[in-house]
């Protein structure tokens, strides 16, 4: 593989939304960037600010408005000289619209990615699953780009959403992961293959942290790894010939 | 356990060195932070620069000096609004002494730190053995803090030195795991238990990666680890009563 050094890319990470999961998704970064030393990996700055409001709780209407969190990250990161900004939280991403003007740098856009990623995968995924909070389902983020790809969504009813994935995911933003939080997503996802998933999209940054791939029977996407190799591709891409 | 948030702290990670050492410190300094939610966690700003030249080298007298790249990224923090720097990466403490006065922050000395520690572990530790780059090992970075609390160091011959440790360390940054590596590193802490060694100091923060606590006979140090609950603690006392 050709490594990415050499490019002039600096990546950007907005991160906090959780803090595990900044960690996770630069982790995944560093391990699919091809490398032999240090040296051969991309040089990135990360600002993980956990103060930033909860993003369900802001598109429920229960909690403030973390646009203007996320608009000083992109300044701090612009002026550490980033040169492109990933946001490894997809309920972040419903904000994404209010900041990309002001931000100054392109935004790469984790639901967009998994998308596109989507149709590539073979056997052809017709209908996919989402596990996500309750602000990414209702702002309608994958909805809408599935929509573009002729992809059909299933999600998890309201009991479901509100017992099974919410809960899970605040037990790992906690810190208490562990077999029930597993055996809780993968009931979930169980009743979502049941009803055509092809592929569970792992749609918030902390569930693959409790769910791992082999409890599911088909496919489980994870939009943070979608997102850095999407980062890598563009980095080797920034390299020129 | 009292949550270290409504701190003014934000953490600067100057890192890079090497990249997967920057995640899993960081990884460690976010699931060591009690905390139920995202918000009870710290603010963090990561410089991760995997350019920066080897520091084994340059000490070596053998590639640049690493300074002016440590110098940049400690700029690029202390604008990005970091109150405290830490290093995670061992040999990059040689060269602590000449950004010190110009960094303008309070940098947590890492090896200060396990060596503080080292004085708390029961039963007491009267030697302990060293596992870190040549750079580190030349330096004399852990037998000058060792020195000051009566602590013996034991080190690998030249021979383990180079093709057990240095080639470990090398496979770890190439991203090359596995097996062998931790075998080669099992058996160059072995020699250590064997000269009196009553802990192993895994003096790079790549070898955790490559080296599980249970491959060794006496408590292996995670500095990493010291450090991150360093950081925590600082920030819990920055918060007031």
């Amino acid at each position: 593989m050709i490594s990415p050094s050499g490019t002039t890319e600096v990546i950007g990470i907005l991160g906090g939304m959780g803090p595990a999961a900044t960690a996770d998704f630069y982790a995944k970064l560093v391990s699919m960037t091809p490398g032999r030393s240090d040296q051969d990996h991309l040089t990135a700055v990360i600002w993980s600010d956990p103060t930033i409001p909860d993003r369900t709780e802001a598109l429920l209407g229960n909690g403030p408005d973390p646009t203007p969190w996320l608009l000083n990250g992109s300044r701090v990161l612009r002026e550490a000289g980033a040169t492109v900004i990933a946001i490894p939280c997809n309920t972040a991403h419903a904000f994404v619209p209010r900041i990309a003007d002001h931000v100054g740098l392109p935004i790469i856009h984790m639901i967009g990615e998994v998308a596109r990623h989507l149709t590539t995968v073979r056997p052809a995924v017709r209908t996919a699953g989402l596990l996500a909070t309750t602000g990414t389902v209702r702002a309608g983020l994958y909805q809408e780009w599935l929509d573009r790809y002729g992809i059909r969504l299933v999600l998890p009813d309201e009991d479901a959403q509100h017992s099974e994935v919410m809960a899970a995911i605040r037990a790992v933003k906690a810190g208490i992961g562990g077999a029930a939080v597993t055996a809780s997503l993968a009931r979930a996802a169980r009743r979502l293959t049941d009803r055509g998933a092809e592929a569970i999209i792992a749609g918030c940054t902390e569930i693959p942290l409790g769910l791992p791939a082999d409890a599911v029977d088909v496919p489980l996407i994870d939009p943070a790894a979608i997102l850095a190799g999407a980062l890598v591709r563009r980095a080797r891409a920034a390299c020129g010939p």
